[in-house]
């Protein structure tokens, strides 16, 4: 399982006059016992330095070979090297998330995150589609991105104490759109019928041609995709899930702009997505917000007295309610009798004096402006409400469709993994309660965090992984849900709480 | 048998939602029963452009494919493709020389030749690797050959009526220094013990790395060397020759700035290389030249009178005297008389009155200044028959010390292969008479041009011939002369004309 970049010692003889080999076929017959099971070529701009390194250090060292499959690359020679850093980037539509790994342990040598400065130019994928097409827009937005990586490379190299030329190689897990605009490849098709990307499998590319402060003969390893809706950051849970390995069935949930689902084991996967996203990732109109500081991830309301207990998420005051908090909140709501199983307000239900009527209908204020960061009150209306309860149908319908595509059951399921912050934060008891996941043992329910950034790492790591890549990607099915009459019904039947048909829920109330 | 790059024809299926492969990939599909038996991978420089292309000739075109080997490259896509052209370059120390093949016929496009402009800098190889030593040095060696290479490349592009960057391959025989020059390496190791080339086999690389005015993806394949006195361009002179591939014993004599000889057949290779060069290239102090307009390529003494008939190459007024010229020359003072068998003017022997005596001793007048372009006489005095003496000495002394060494006598070679302006104007009627060749049937004696730029182009057009390059590399056996006692003997022996030992020469009168 060799890692994407290794360290080969060498201890090459002194040149002689019986023994006059070039300086470059003497390195390459030092490694040859290491290497000849593959070609070994040496890109032509690191010729000079590796020649003049090996010189340099009187012929014994440490070469760096790039493992690029079927072939290796010698890229650099050091005498005194460090640790073998690699990055691994969750390179997310809003949020970048980056760790550093030491390539020979696997262990951590440093982490950190931010925002994807592409958002000036369109908060969302499809405005940033849009904006590529402007003359001059492709450019602006992948440099943007590329400043964002830079600027993250600079910190985990500061942190791990190392020049950043010393990270030696980057894996990036993102979704198609992204992707394409960190290659500076044209994103236009993948929104238009019949949906198509320019590259879904990007061969390896280079620091320097992609203008990173890395090593310039870092390899850019990309996780690929499947399709417009299937980039390489589902093929990162994927890998982080293993379920692709497991003999039993098993489900991952990864919640981003869209819920995006696959099922399967280790000898067939299903994929679908599906517009879930938005409300049960913070999107809610006005007081939705990321998982983050001073962000709501627990609401409680007491039945009888409905007073309403939160924690925010370092326990800052209050800025906003995060996707777990929501599903917690109207879970509660629905408990304590303040929503209607259809998700509308019951004034009747309001013990606590919380429900308001406005020029938009009701509200229900659950921090007062006492309490919160900003002196706003924190407030659900009757629109986000609606919002909410489509977003749970829509997970549903989704869960059920896939499932019912594959004819397996739900209790068939060894495990459901849930990705993400969303996976982080959720109480799966809850969801269960409204209806959004499926009424199992909550100990099916395994968060397994950043998955996205775990699968850069796997592939980082491990060649085997790089393979799994492509293997998921050939073997994988993806269903079109936007086409699906089945998912339609399904949707419909979905949005009440927890559902139409209540057996299907034999532990709510 | 396949060139190096190849044009593959592409009829894809139109995308639709039922078919929504990414562009990239739809193109990889289309090509695959083509490309199955290795990787095909798409360097990340191309990926725009290439998806660019197809998109816009609706799916259908031909695709530019790079032969690496072991794997494949797409370069480029377009619709209507015209001559895959293709570059081979003899990078030669004083004089380029260049073709431009059509990869799919083998047809030549184009030819041209210029002087290298590195001479500003050193008139020899020596000098440009002190040179290179200085402060940027290297850099404007680099430059002014990249610079005449592009004109070249610029002259064969107009002469087939195509855009340079239409040129989509290139293959360079050059010796070991002009190599690394070319390649903006460091030549220094090259002159010093133990004599170590930076690199003998470069691996592919790119007209854009090289700052070339080719396409920026054509393959740079260079002819590699064996050590520091055997260069690219005598691989590619084994190559032209085809001894590397023959049943019998053959021979190839190739004279630059060294001599360099190869003994061998498909079995075994032997080579050795020596200073015998200069005297017979032209580089006699005054009256030496190049084969070029104006240099005298044929002389005749008419025994009893002594006087002097001679040929140019082009019938102009003569300019100075060619390597085929001086050996002519020389034969004929030898026959009539007028030099003995140590190469000493004998005035005795001089009926036309042409030998004078001035401040440097004997000097011969072979045109008068009436006769020549610039009105100055030319002349051939003692120094410069001393310098053809040791040269002719030298050539005999390596061919003998070379067979001796394997155990084969000269009448058992099936031929003399002859490399270059040398092999193609001389008499080795004359040569023999001076002792410099030995005293075969004429027919043995085969002239094969320019043995350097063939062998580029036989890299060009089959990678049968690449792979031949590096077997030849790693099977031929090089004998250092500088440190063979064998080598002296034989060369004090041969400074006598024919030779000391006469029965060695029946032919010679």
């Amino acid at each position: 399982m060799p890692p994407i970049v290794k360290y080969i010692t060498v201890n090459a003889p002194v040149p002689s006059l019986s023994d006059n080999l070039a300086d470059i076929d003497r390195l390459k017959r030092a490694l040859l016992t290491e290497t000849a099971a593959r070609p070994l070529s040496i890109p032509f701009a690191q010729v000079s330095n590796v020649a003049a390194a090996f010189r340099q250090a009187k012929f014994s060292g440490t070469a760096v070979i790039n493992d690029l499959g079927e072939r290796l690359e010698l890229v650099d020679f050091v005498e005194n090297p460090g640790p073998l850093a690699a990055m691994a980037l969750d390179l997310g539509s809003t949020h970048l998330e980056a760790s550093l790994l030491d390539l020979r342990s696997g262990d951590t040598l440093a982490h950190t995150h931010g925002e994807n400065s592409q958002i000036a130019f369109g908060a969302d994928i499809l405005s940033r589609i849009h904006f590529a097409a402007r003359p001059g827009g492709l450019v602006r937005l992948h440099e943007a991105v590329i400043g964002n990586i830079n600027d993250l490379a600079r910190q985990l190299a500061r942190q791990a104490a190392l020049p950043p030329e010393n990270i030696r190689a980057l894996a990036v897990s993102g979704n198609p759109t992204m992707t394409h605009l960190f290659l500076n490849l044209n994103p236009g098709h993948i929104c238009r019928e019949p949906y198509i990307p320019l590259i879904n499998a990007p061969d390896i590319c280079y620091g320097r041609e992609l203008g990173l402060d890395i090593h310039p003969a870092a390899p850019v390893f990309i996780m690929p995709g499947v399709g417009s809706y299937f980039g390489g950051d589902l093929i990162s849970g994927i890998m982080a899930s293993g379920i692709d390995e497991q003999e039993h069935t098993s489900m991952l949930i990864d919640v981003g702009t869209n819920a995006e689902v696959v099922l399967g084991n280790r000898d067939w996967l299903m994929a679908c997505a599906g517009a879930a996203g938005p409300a049960l990732e913070g999107g809610v109109a006005r007081m939705g917000m990321r998982a983050g500081a001073g962000a709501i991830e627990h609401i409680n309301i007491t039945p009888g007295s409905g007073v309403v207990k939160y924690e925010t998420i370092d326990g800052s005051p209050a800025r906003g309610i995060c996707g777990s908090g929501i599903i917690d909140l109207v879970a509660s709501l629905y408990l304590t009798g303040i929503i209607d199983l259809r998700g509308k307000f019951r004034p009747a239900g309001d013990q606590d004096g919380r429900l308001r009527k406005g020029a938009e209908g009701w509200s229900y204020m659950v921090v007062p402006g006492t309490e919160t960061a900003d002196g706003r009150a924190i407030e659900l209306n009757q629109v986000d409400l609606d919002a909410m309860m489509r977003s749970k149908a829509a997970m549903y319908a989704i869960l059920t469709t896939l499932v019912s595509q594959v004819g397996v059951s739900f209790a068939e399921l060894d495990k459901i993994y849930v990705a993400g912050a969303f996976g982080r934060h959720i109480s799966p008891r809850r969801a269960i309660t409204l209806g959004m996941l499926p009424d199992l043992p909550l100990e099916t329910y395994v968060p397994i965090g950043n998955s996205s950034l775990r699968g850069a790492e796997k592939a980082l790591l491990s060649g085997r992984a790089r393979v799994r890549c492509q293997e998921i990607r050939r073997n994988i099915t993806y269903i079109e849900l936007n086409v699906n009459q089945e998912f339609m019904l399904r949707f419909s039947g979905a949005k009440f709480i927890p559902h139409t048909d209540r057996s299907l829920f034999p532990s709510v109330p």
